[in-house]
């Protein structure tokens, strides 16, 4: 398995997701800014990919500082600063939170010490964050048939994770089962995740894969090619409404209409428990050039009038299960999430 | 209004669809067989236009013959390789049907008159194709309060007409009237003609328009932002289902989950009055390079699996009006259908 990040002491290296699969560039980072500009930017993506780098992120902001006293006043600044790249992926500020904590319980330390801790907290996030994802995928494939053919949208694959993937994760280990799946992948404009970076996935896993634009979901539901769907998600309300990227509502509806099961795969990290329900929750919209252009290359005319919200939300009565490292969870989500809280 | 093509005696000029708007460049076809692959590579879409299109390739096939006997043994075979274009499209058909109409309708004159008659005949369909559409427009705009957030699709506008076009011409029509509308278009992947061509056009007119990738469109709707959809159609069975371009059918469900009034514009033309259903409809597969690529842009691995079905079939009960020149026709649309033909 190829890292979509890895952590060297001094810097953090990621794999340009905005290239692949044309090319593979690495983006190195030394400065918590420049973690910060990476996930604004899409250079890593992925509700829990961003959370571990922005772990990192904290780390780098860290170590650049010289004294207690001064790190005591940064360390917020640098939390902030990470906080404020992209609103709507829970697992962001689950880390960062995360962070904060092992920053006040170690607060007491000397600096070096300190730091150490810091550190080590980011790679925890990193390997737990793996191990997560495997239970996630060995509790999601006992969801999965012996044939099954399966819609997943954007990237929920090890790139959008620190491994292994959440929606790819459950794909991942029905396949290691011998279950014999075909995997259709949406190709998930504008940003093309599921056309760049979920088939190059499943392709070097030679998992088989066929790709579509997101038009065509509902002709193969209606022609009977669509055995379940499964998406990552970016945010969960404790009923069960679930933030995921623009388009998995769409899919969502089209389930429904073709009584095709819609599952979500996910870490518990993604509940916000802050939250009555997806009405709360906050869609990011991006900028409009994303629409107007493919990668680097322009569609249209450039003062064209665009909409980008980056993600939709799908309401509880969609969703068929919620997978997460607990276990798989039925509705009703409301008592069925908290009595997952306490396992 | 600019055409979508112009007949020059000699020659028939197209404007070249796959480079809007970025490019206005113009593909001179002299032979018919270069009309054919105009049709075929999309140089010239969009089911009205391809007919009108087809007409005048008729034509020029028709002038290239020196000899009445050798014209009666070529015509089929022109008229032939210009069905074997697009299978979808019914227009196309009806168009070059009319065009044997006339040929045997007037074989028995001398070979110039001939050909002046076939001459005759395609610019009457390009004459009448206009004229049809302002109809369409007419009786359309009729559905449209004074104030409606539209959703249209693909590009069913005066370039895949000769003039005008169906749904776009609705729009013409409802915003010519004063009516405050906005519209929203889909991108309408893997071809964009949403994003180049209707967005295009609207804008050349000052008519508002905001582009959106095509998984939006659940987004919009949820969030009521859509009042009513107005889309094309390829081919229309008397039943009323209805094949228009790949994506059509998924709006279609969308809209009647969030009970959107769902609209067909289209000429009678699109009527094949020899089918049963939509199940008896053939859908082209057009190549997996459209798809894994943007244009002339790779998105992803040339290797990747790929479907590519350029249409998908709306059944009928989707469907709230089929507005055509002779009126908008409601359910049930078997009865009502036959009582338009009557008209």
């Amino acid at each position: 398995m190829w890292p979509s990040m890895e952590w060297k002491k001094d810097r953090l290296v990621l794999i340009d997701q905005r290239k692949l699969p044309l090319e593979e560039v690495y983006v190195e980072c030394t400065h918590f800014q420049e973690v910060a500009e990476a996930i604004e930017k899409m250079v890593v993506r992925g509700a829990p990919a961003i959370g571990v780098a922005a772990g990192f992120g904290v780390v780098l902001g860290v170590k650049a500082v010289q004294t207690k006293k001064k790190l005591d006043e940064r360390f917020p600044q640098i939390v902030n600063r990470l906080k404020d790249t992209r609103p709507t992926a829970r697992n962001l500020f689950w880390a960062l939170e995360r962070m904060e904590k092992a920053y006040r319980n170690h607060s007491h330390l000397q600096l070096t010490q300190l730091k150490e801790k810091i550190e080590a907290e980011a790679l925890a996030g990193e390997r737990e964050d793996v191990e997560t994802n495997k239970k996630i995928g060995e509790r999601g494939q006992e969801l999965i048939g012996n044939e099954e053919s399966i819609l997943t949208y954007c990237n929920a694959g090890a790139l959008a994770t620190a491994g292994y993937g959440t929606a790819l994760g459950v794909i991942r280990a029905a396949f290691e089962k011998g279950k014999r799946i075909r995997v259709y992948a949406s190709e998930t404009r504008p940003f093309l995740q599921g056309a760049r970076l979920t088939c190059w996935e499943l392709d070097k896993e030679e998992i088989p894969v066929t790709l579509i634009t997101d038009n065509m979901a509902g002709y193969l539901m209606k022609k009977g090619m669509i055995s379940v769907v499964i998406t990552g998600a970016d945010r969960i309300a404790p009923n069960g409404d679930t933030a995921n990227k623009i388009g998995t509502y769409t899919l969502a509806v089209l389930a429904k209409e073709h009584h095709i099961p819609f599952c979500v795969a996910a870490p518990t990290s993604t509940i916000d428990w802050n939250l009555k329900d997806g009405d709360e929750m906050m869609v990011e919209e991006r900028p409009p050039d994303e629409v107007r252009k493919m990668g680097a290359h322009s569609i249209t005319f450039p003062h064209l009038d665009v909409r980008n919200p980056a993600f939709d939300i799908t309401p509880f009565q969609y969703i068929s299960a919620l997978i997460t490292e607990k276990g798989a969870v039925k509705p009703p989500y409301k008592e069925n999430l908290r009595g997952l809280e306490k396992r």
